[in-house]
């Protein structure tokens, strides 16, 4: 409520702005809209989507049908080489995938599993044996696969597995054990019943040595039987996306050819001698997980394409429906009205335009590098940071937007036919699946520490390096990072000057990275002499920085977020969709100072009256404003009703409420409306 | 990482501190442990457990023969009069539903629709007639009812409800109709299909004269068929709580016997002439619908006994679970010993623990209340403030600990087996159903800014109080309130001297005292002179602080946990047990003063380095000396596998780490274990 008037400038007044809903659409569909659109066209099918309701058993055969369907359409192989009948066209791929989870998420993520995972790690891991004998049984789904990497005993670090695979001379072939349980591998999907084969890893031992974590082919059933060796569990009932048969399996002695080995990153000759064009052991093996980035990417699209869905369906809802009066006997006011469902709604809103523009790049620089155009070392370890940052910005983003879009909604939101609450259960692994937030993070982290240390020349770069990847695991090193980050603090000084400077997008960038810079200079500051500790000293240390660790990590992702939503306003083709995004750029900004606005005041970045004029800004400028435009801001998604499956987002709610005002409006009219007992005359 | 040697007092070096569990244990079930004990014995059995899969049709069978298992055990008829056979124990009767939720949310929930709602308003808003009549019925099940108060168009605001009970003098009769859709009455438990009859609300006409909201005892089935006039459909597949049958009913043209009306607080006499007890209509309106206060105050129970569940689960593996390790070739790291994981977990057990302890609070005053020993209308009213005040947080907290510890536990924590998703996915609506929590903090910052309006003769008051009523229907004004705030303001000053200071129960009971306080003042001002404003500049005014307000409420609702936790502190029996706690306390308050970091800094209450310190504090002190009481603080929760039933709290995790370490050892020690590549001895 501080007064502003003074600090209102030309642009603020240009209310009348309109958004040109038709040009926003195409924006936001990005570089592969028409792939995303023919993918949303077979979305809108009913023969594609999820039946609420539906048991586990028959919803895992309707997605196993619907997986032979996807190939009918010829809709899942762009990503595979001309070849074999693909289109050698990567983002275009994921971006269809990613539609996906309009239909049903299961859809989304077992097709991931058969082509992203397991076809994919054929792809990309093998040579050309292996795609000549097994990439058309996996692309056409003739041999469904599981991707049997997770173990029971191992999630996140994937280098310490307990499956071995070992090289017998005597037959020239790989032993396959899983020595306990631990070991079994678990989580996968088509284990549990579709899969006929399974690309397995483990720890390659060659002649008493071992290599590291190699993947195999191994068939691993013959139709609805294990073969020998091997066994297996079903994961059962989720709590979500449960079209996908998890599962475990187990290997006890089972063997495959020497030349199961998917060999492009290491290989056994005839001799039973070790090669790899690799030199380094740990630089071979994040090359070989790096193909899993592309199911990091596609989950962050995924999840910006249900944010869009939660939101179009809370956001028409919210236009519709009524309840309470501001006066007596008045109309009902629209939910939308309301400051705290402004709050509510539209910010998130601007999160999920931020998520989407953030998405159409990260998709771009993966469609680079996995495409050849950008192919450095240097490339793969960008995009692998960009997606660790994203990945869990969006995942957990769209958790909270499809909560808070179900209790916006009330007891309507809470029934399955308005797609809320089946939405949400299926996403919620997608925090912690490809994975998890908060080692992703660490990762993340890892990649600023280690460029602020070598950008200060700092002596214990190294040492602090380690110590991180001791603890998450982790990619090779690398040097661009934060770089650009003191470049932007060099140009804009270090105070803001009014609010009306803050509002500016350099000012809102130079607050969101200046945060990153400083919270990761502090901690190596902490972290400063550790290379002279005992290690149980220096993992102590360390540990005790891990919380602000994660949140700085995090900061660089909603300061990624943020560049992409200020970059994506250059797309609009025309003033009055530029106004109106820039107030939504304006409201994320705003909204991520605001929630870190301790931070801000703690270290002098902004002063008392500054940050209360920043929620001041949100409440009394932002959100009246954007509300006029909200339901534009939805319709630019482009979902139409096949998508969107709702009965609350069909205009029900309307006829109902204006059934009931034509009631007592007629009533009133006849004089039969019932008097207020005190005040014996219609009131309503 | 702020040096805080010198504010080190004697307390805080007494790591050697051990909880007394079985004390704690029976401290924390409260008053009402024996009937806590005898619910959750039989929340133990099979046949109680929800059966994690079950198809809805299935689970609603399910559920329904479990309520009348339920009544053969003769544990849901305490709180109804012994001349009924219950035991008029009100506080005892709520701690025994709240248990079931241990067993199935649905059973919980289906239960409380039967005993809570249908019968209890029997038993509330209708007379001795009523109870002769209708009473045995609903007690035992032989007549299974729904609560047929929210309508398709409102939910939240029930005055407005569109239902219509007409008398009709002629016949002696109410003529109950639904005269548009939007009337129709909807999310009705019971309603679907087991429903024999039905507690409806509708407006009272008599004569011409709308009498407003009153219930009436409406019979709606025969068998599996509606009664003529009567019409409904199935709610159909929900985001959880699927052993319910909710649905819809609607009426055209009911007649009902003239007694069937439920006339304790409105009566139609055999002349056609209405009378009332209550002369002012709102406050009739408001008396009636009191008595839901105690589907409130199980919801809040209900809240607290998932979230302990959910916490033991997560923390006992947490102690079990290893990944990554500090040190090459070193022991893995269990994951309570990683700082991100303690802050993720023991803050949310701090919550859990003040939520338990604020709501035996909660009982003993529903009891009192309940049970006359208190039965002004000041006590009811404060009440419902206070349950609408702690509801909301407990609902909330739910979710927030469940879905965190959902992720803390991987892949695992999606598996149904380990209950986290189911239990999350049922209590979604606890969010929104016996009030919209955003509705509920209205409620209480009206009543917030009511007592602080007359305590300072605010002449604006009655304009104030008449604003928030508008927007979110209302109870009747009260005294009370934050009274007691200002008291503790003017004996602790408005600054803290020190971290030390702050971690003092006073300090801390300060700063959380003085920000509601503050917050309300602050917001009063600027509805300063909302009285000479038009109704729509006046309506437009209140809006503009609409998010405030709730953010005011809930930081109330914040202070009344920390209180009750502190109060709670009183109650160890031993100086081990009250030193953990006390730090536990601690935990929960610096985590609220942190989460609100900005407000103190802003408002000049906290210095900067004093926030620093602050957070300083939680992860150096407080979740480094909490862990290593971690379990014993889950064990005092007194739950047993038969009440987990989660394969990764049996300790299953740590058979398997030590099967896998034990194969190492083996190998190492027989020399078999295969050498790293690029250094080839056993590494591991």
């Amino acid at each position: 409520m501080t007064d502003l008037v003074d600090l209102t400038t030309a642009a603020d007044k240009s209310d009348g702005a309109r958004i040109d809903v038709t040009a926003l659409g195409q924006t936001l569909m990005g570089r592969w809209a028409d792939v995303r659109r023919r993918s949303r066209e077979l979305a809108g099918r009913e023969e594609f989507q999820r039946i609420p309701g539906q048991p586990m058993d028959e919803h895992r055969t309707r997605v196993f049908g619907q997986l032979k369907r996807l190939v009918e359409e010829r809709s899942v192989h762009r990503a595979f080489p001309v070849k074999f009948g693909g289109l050698d066209d990567h983002g275009g791929n994921l971006a269809q995938f990613e539609e996906l989870v309009i239909a049903d998420p299961s859809l989304q993520i077992k097709s991931g599993v058969q082509w992203g995972l397991f076809a994919a790690a054929i792809m990309h891991l093998g040579t050309d044996r292996h795609h000549d004998q097994f990439l058309p049984g996996a692309m056409s789904l003739a041999v469904p696969g599981a991707f049997a990497m997770t173990e029971t005993g191992h999630g996140s670090d994937v280098s310490s597995i307990g499956t071995t695979a070992t090289y017998d001379a005597g037959t020239d072939e790989f032993v396959i054990d899983t020595p306990f349980r631990a070991a079994w591998k678990d989580y996968l999907g088509n284990a549990a019943l579709d899969g006929q084969a399974a690309v397995v890893f483990a720890q390659l031992i060659v002649g008493g040595i071992n290599h590291g974590v190699h993947a195999l082919y191994v068939p691993i059933r013959d139709g609805r039987d294990f073969l020998p060796g091997i066994g297996g569990d079903d994961d059962g009932l989720k709590g979500g996306l449960n079209g996908i048969d998890n599962g475990r399996l187990h290997f006890s002695g089972v063997r495959v050819p020497r030349t199961n080995l998917l060999n492009k990153y290491g290989d056994v000759d005839e001799n039973g001698v070790y090669s790899s064009p690799i030199a380094s052991s740990g630089r071979r093996f994040f090359t070989m997980i790096g193909t899993l980035v592309q199911g990091r990417v596609s989950l962050d699209g995924a999840a910006v394409v249900a944010s869009k869905v939660g939101l179009t369906i809370a956001i028409k809802y919210a236009t519709e429906r009524r309840q309470f009066s501001d006066t007596r006997g008045g109309d009902e006011i629209v939910l939308l009205d309301y400051q705290r469902h402004q709050r509510r709604l539209i910010t998130r809103l601007a999160t999920t335009y931020a998520m989407s523009f953030a998405h159409e790049r990260l998709l771009e620089q993966f469609h680079a590098v996995f495409s050849g155009q950008k192919a450095t070392d240097a490339d793969r370890q960008d995009l692998e940071t960009l997606a660790a940052s994203l990945k869990p910005f969006s995942s957990w983003s769209a958790l909270d937007i499809l909560q808070e879009c179900r209790e916006a909604c009330g007891g309507a939101g809470f029934l399955a036919e308005n797609r809320f609450t089946q939405l949400r259960s299926d996403l919620d692994i997608y925090a912690t699946f490809e994975g998890d937030n908060n080692v992703l993070l660490q990762l993340v982290a890892k990649r600023l520490l280690a460029d602020y240390a070598k950008g200060f020349k700092n002596a214990d770069a190294a040492a602090i390096a380690g110590l991180v990847a001791m603890q998450v695991g982790e990619v090779a090193l690398n040097r661009s990072g934060i770089r650009s980050l003191a470049q932007s603090i060099v140009d804009f000084g270090s105070r803001a000057r009014s609010i009306g400077y803050v509002r500016g997008a350099a000012a809102q960038r130079q607050l969101l990275t200046d945060r990153v810079h400083t919270m990761v200079a502090s901690i190596a500051g902490r972290l400063k002499g550790v290379g002279s500790l005992s290690p149980e000293d220096a993992a102590a240390l360390f540990n005790s920085n891990q919380n602000e660790l994660i949140e700085a990590a995090y900061a660089h992702a909603e300061l990624l977020q943020w560049e992409a939503f200020t970059d994506g306003l250059g797309q609009a083709t025309d003033s009055g969709t530029k106004t109106v995004l820039t107030w939504l750029r304006d409201l994320f900004g705003f909204s991520l100072i605001e929630k870190h606005l301790a931070w801000y005041l703690i270290n002098g970045r902004l002063s008392t009256a500054r940050a209360t004029a920043i929620t001041d800004y949100i409440d009394d400028r932002l959100l009246p404003r954007l509300r006029a435009h909200a339901v534009d801001l939805v319709d630019a998604f482009e979902l139409a009703p096949e998508h969107l499956r709702a009965p609350i987002a069909t205009g029900a709610e309307k006829e109902r409420q204006d059934e009931a005002r034509a009631y007592y409006a007629a009533k009133r009219a006849a004089g039969e409306l019932p008097g207020d007992e005190s005040a014996p005359k219609p009131t309503k």
